[in-house]
């Protein structure tokens, strides 16, 4: 599988995505998910992908030698480009659905799209198989694809549009840290390329593996201090509870059956009845 | 969906599931997926269940009423009951699969099943929806079914057979609060049940909602406690790098095509050598 990860901030855009590849967990390669479209002072669009390699390889390909009226290089907007890449999709689709569906092979790619073009605000779309596509907004700032479970909850708790794109980047690879930890198809290096909004050229662009003193830093401290915050939170406390009548406070229970062994031994219900509280630490 | 976990301590057993169930967003109620087995002094067994509810139901409903030789009251050993609770899976498969494929409903249920029998050690299951199971050990302490993925980096990070049984109920509240967050088809009360090894009988048990000021610690303290330790790790800090020959320093880039607009304007290849380094705070 693969995990990308891509923001939408005020500052400007935060894309990031490993590099692990697998078909079966004997047929592991390392394959890069990041391609850059950048003419400096004009535009920079950057895509991540995921799904069949196959697949995301052939949309890539003919994005790349597109030799049409309207291509990444020549489209007037972000949505425009967006377009593009659904019809790529689509042409993908045409030609190799039927041949992967012999094979009991689905036609499995998603993307990211992001980038800014002179003249308008920088924008971030997710597309899929199907060649549609949603655009992020300032409720949603950000978009993943892939593995994408295991990252959501830090980010969903950390970032809004107003983030710094340092924050939002450093927010992406503790994602990317937690993903890695808890599913090994998704795996080392990193490609983070962050856009300042307004430059309209890739400044800011980094390949990290385990050896980049940064994410090593995150790798280590983030999961120390979660323990460090674990361990300061108040046990809990268990306690006979108030409200022992109220049915819900006791856990579904199943009695056995008439005439079988133990039907007529007195349950223990009573015992039941707890409750959590809390006692802060004094 | 659902979402249960549950964990095979030094100390005991610690089972926490929500209630949240739903058939297409406006089908959305509230059932109750843990099912106690107790007779004091003698066993203790939790089971909790997901996915079709019908399915899940269709399975207790037997194991409940079963009247052969062996049931859950009457199995010798834990591995015993969770080949009575897979017998009971597989009867279910039997009579129901069928009818629910010609509606293209899948069979799909999964259980997590712990407890413990006078005169062995306490044990947890995790069994599928073909009636097979595998159980917990040292290397892997927990289970988790239904929407597992979004809560299993926190317990990676934390749980250990050595965890005690408060830190791990405070663990898969924490999850389970990370869950809540980013997956609306789970949703409170919960039902959180902890076993003290050896006690052969039920004696912690909460349902818990978000009036419950323990839990409501959790949700609160956590996310801001989080945000705190997210703000105290360092910035990235970006630098031009030293190994800018290395490609894998560079973004995979596309380039214009021949003869099309750009493609004799120079790229900016050489401002890319970048990486992330990290700066303490002095």
């Amino acid at each position: 599988m693969t995990y990308c990860v891509a923001m939408k901030l005020d500052a400007g855009l935060v894309f990031l995505s490993d590099t692990r590849t697998n078909a079966g967990v004997d047929h592991v390669s390392t394959f890069r998910k990041m391609l850059v479209f950048e003419r400096p002072g004009e535009r920079v669009i950057v895509l991540l992908s995921a799904g069949n390699l196959a697949l995301t390889q052939a949309v890539r390909q003919q994005l790349v030698e597109a030799r049409d009226t309207e291509t990444l290089w020549t489209a007037k907007t972000m949505s425009d480009v967006a377009r593009v890449v659904g019809q790529a999709i689509r042409d993908v689709y045409t030609r190799d659905a039927k041949s992967l569906e012999a094979f009991g092979v689905d036609f499995n790619c998603s993307f990211l799209l992001g980038g800014q073009i002179a003249g308008a605000r920088s924008r971030l779309f997710q597309l899929y198989s199907a060649g549609n596509f949603i655009e992020a907004s300032s409720v949603n700032p950000y978009f993943q694809i892939g593995e994408s479970k295991y990252g959501k909850p830090i980010i969903d708790r950390l970032v809004t549009p107003a983030t710094s794109l340092d924050d939002g980047a450093k927010c992406a690879l503790i994602s990317m840290d937690s993903t890695l930890r808890s599913n090994v198809s998704v795996g080392l290096p990193l490609d983070l390329l962050v856009y300042e909004e307004d430059s309209l050229r890739v400044t800011r662009f980094a390949s990290l593996d385990d050896e980049n003193v940064y994410y090593k830093m995150i790798h280590d401290t983030w999961g120390s201090r979660l323990r460090q915050v674990f361990d300061e939170l108040p046990e809990p406390q268990w306690a006979t509870s108030s409200v022992a009548s109220v049915p819900a406070s006791l856990p579904p229970r199943a009695e056995p059956p008439e005439g079988m062994p133990g039907a007529d031994e007195p349950g223990s219900v009573q015992s039941l009845a707890q409750t959590v509280s809390l006692k802060m630490p004094s």
